[in-house]
């Protein structure tokens, strides 16, 4: 009988690019065109329903400058999705993205260029990537969230089987372009949604910017623009630099440190049926995991109080009903832990920048973490 | 306005094991198992249906080594899925793949082990790669073809708007386990049509290897144990070092070298409805692309007689009715290119071991190649 073993590592090359600009598709173009391959591609833009509706010059500004040049976009008509956790939820707006894909000769070589909030750029990104063994994908994220989080990350996926995130593959896009002129339309609420996730990784990774956050939080609430480019800037570096220096892009290990403050956020969207944004639930969740540490003695009050000074600093109300019934939140400890494969690691912050990792949470630990969250929530506000 | 760009090469470690073996599931299942990560993890067992009802023994015995083993493995109840092409073409297969997973509990930390052909690891390999963002995998090739071709590469994919795996994803599979003895119940029609892929990959990559199967292809025909399993481990490693050394396994590149004698073989195995099967059609593409080697005046008729020598001593028949139209089969070439993204590359070879590319070839050119062909044939016949 014959034998053998052939084993060895592969190289998979990827380039990981975030562009910042505000003026995408006029005098700052060749800041992402020229990091295209050369030659001409066909491209078909999809856009998200809620910003083409919020936002209606930018559709056919952009089919205007992609048919301007020829030599570089052979470009398909361009397709409407609806936005909003609708895009995950209704499995029509994959089919939809996939029919156009094929109907438009949409090929490996060809790009989809996605407009949208994180929940269009996940389940068009994830069309795309399933289509011909994946279409290059370029991002222009059109909200603070995924302009400094979920447009830099490289996951893509639908909710499925009622669990969110359950269906997806990881690709990295060709190029993230975070046009700050597609923010000009936002909501307040929406506005201030993408800052819980600056907050956090300024929590788990650069004390520094903790305290310029704190410093400058009034004015980014108020919008100002260099503070707010500021923050939307270096939030996206810590999380890119997380993705391209960490050592695991596509998560093969347990442990996911960026889901700080996510355990009680993902279990009060679901709880809230999306009443609550995922910002807003992310900066409930912070509140809570930094109650946590002081209950597990690593962390002082004073730390929880700078926490939700921060975050009440940014406009967020961080109390909800839906903490009267610790039971119902705590299920999230034990859906994450499944999620992670059976072994919890859950990643807290003592101080800004030093995180640490614990591996059990029950029950009556994070009913007291709950309570001292709102105790402290109640005294700030008095 | 703030600006900016972040740009930076991203590592994804990803590791391509084939290991040889003829008692999995018994003296030798430390040759795989030892590859795993430590611990007990939960394990999917699916199989073909097509190779279930013909090697009934595997199914119960895999059952019982895994479940003999609960340091190592916790077993999820086994799922059989539609065989062959079926496999691909129904979307309830991946659907049924998707449901287990889900209702089993089987995570990123888990595995999916497939047993079968070609096209039920591609459409198995899907499903299990888009849920959670890709469980991991662990495959039992069936076939000749899928030993010493299909198995190894890292694509998955099903088929969709009527194209050959127009859905898909590259995933690297934890371990490709290649068990001789699961080959023992395939029809002698099944057992040639892994061998046109050995023909095919010696021809563009080993010239010594050629003879060698030249020398051999009579005894392989006969199912000789020792020749038969050293073609198959030969194949399996000049297709593994293409993928782990040829700088391209997700096929970022234009160029597809592994694809030589495919445009003509797909779109043979789409005119004739899957009665040919892959690797016949393939025997009949090698021969037309030799002949179109010739036309070309790049290689010899003598080149051309050693192709269609050793693959007739294997015992493919190399005319078919369908070559009677060229202009349908020509189709092939138009569709290979909207393939390829617009540009055609053809990889043909000019003797083994020495590919050359192409980038145009027209329906004169592919007609007189179907033509030389046919005749070559009629006199190797005579």
């Amino acid at each position: 009988m014959s034998s053998g073993l052939f084993q060895s590592d592969l190289q998979i090359p990827r380039r990981h690019v975030v562009v910042f600009c505000d003026d995408a598709f006029g005098s700052q173009s060749d800041r992402w065109v020229d990091l295209l391959p050369e030659g001409c591609h066909r491209i078909l833009p999809v856009f998200d329903g809620g910003f083409d509706a919020a936002h209606p010059t930018c559709r056919p500004s952009v089919e205007a400058f992609l048919d301007a040049h020829p030599s570089r976009f052979d470009r398909a008509p361009s397709l409407v999705v609806s936005g909003g956790e609708v895009a995950k939820n209704d499995p029509r707006v994959v089919e939809s993205v996939l029919t156009s894909i094929h109907a438009e000769n949409i090929c490996r070589q060809s790009f989809v260029a996605i407009f949208g909030g994180g929940a269009v750029l996940d389940a068009v990104g994830f069309a795309a990537s399933i289509a011909h063994r994946g279409v290059k994908l370029i991002r222009f994220p059109t909200t603070t969230l995924a302009q400094d989080d979920a447009g830099i990350g490289v996951k893509n996926g639908v909710n499925h089987h009622n669990e969110k995130n359950w269906q997806g593959v990881f690709a990295v896009p060709t190029a993230v372009v975070n046009d700050f002129s597609l923010l000009s339309t936002l909501s307040d609420r929406d506005w201030r949604s993408g800052f819980s996730e600056a907050v956090k990784v300024a929590l788990l990774k650069d004390a520094k910017e903790f305290v310029l956050l704190e410093q400058t939080a009034d004015a980014i609430a108020r919008r100002s623009e260099a503070e707010s480019q500021r923050a939307i800037i270096r939030s996206a570096e810590l999380h890119w630099r997380h993705i391209v220096e960490g050592g695991d892009p596509f998560e093969d290990e347990v442990a996911r440190p960026l889901d700080y403050g996510h355990w009680s956020a993902h279990r009060l969207e679901r709880l809230t049926d999306g009443s609550l944004k995922h910002g807003e639930a992310v900066a409930i969740g912070l509140g809570i995991d930094a109650a946590l540490a002081v209950e597990l003695g690593r962390a002082t009050p004073e730390f929880q109080r700078r926490v939700l000074g921060v975050l009440q600093q940014f406009g967020f109300t961080l109390d909800h009903a839906q903490l009267d019934d610790p039971a119902t939140l705590f299920v999230g400890i034990e859906q994450f832990r499944a999620h992670l494969g059976g072994a919890l690691t859950l990643t807290l912050v003592a101080e800004p920048g030093v995180p640490f990792d614990i591996h059990d949470a029950d029950f009556a630990l994070i009913s007291g973490a709950i309570q001292r969250h709102r105790s402290m929530v109640r005294t700030l506000l008095a």
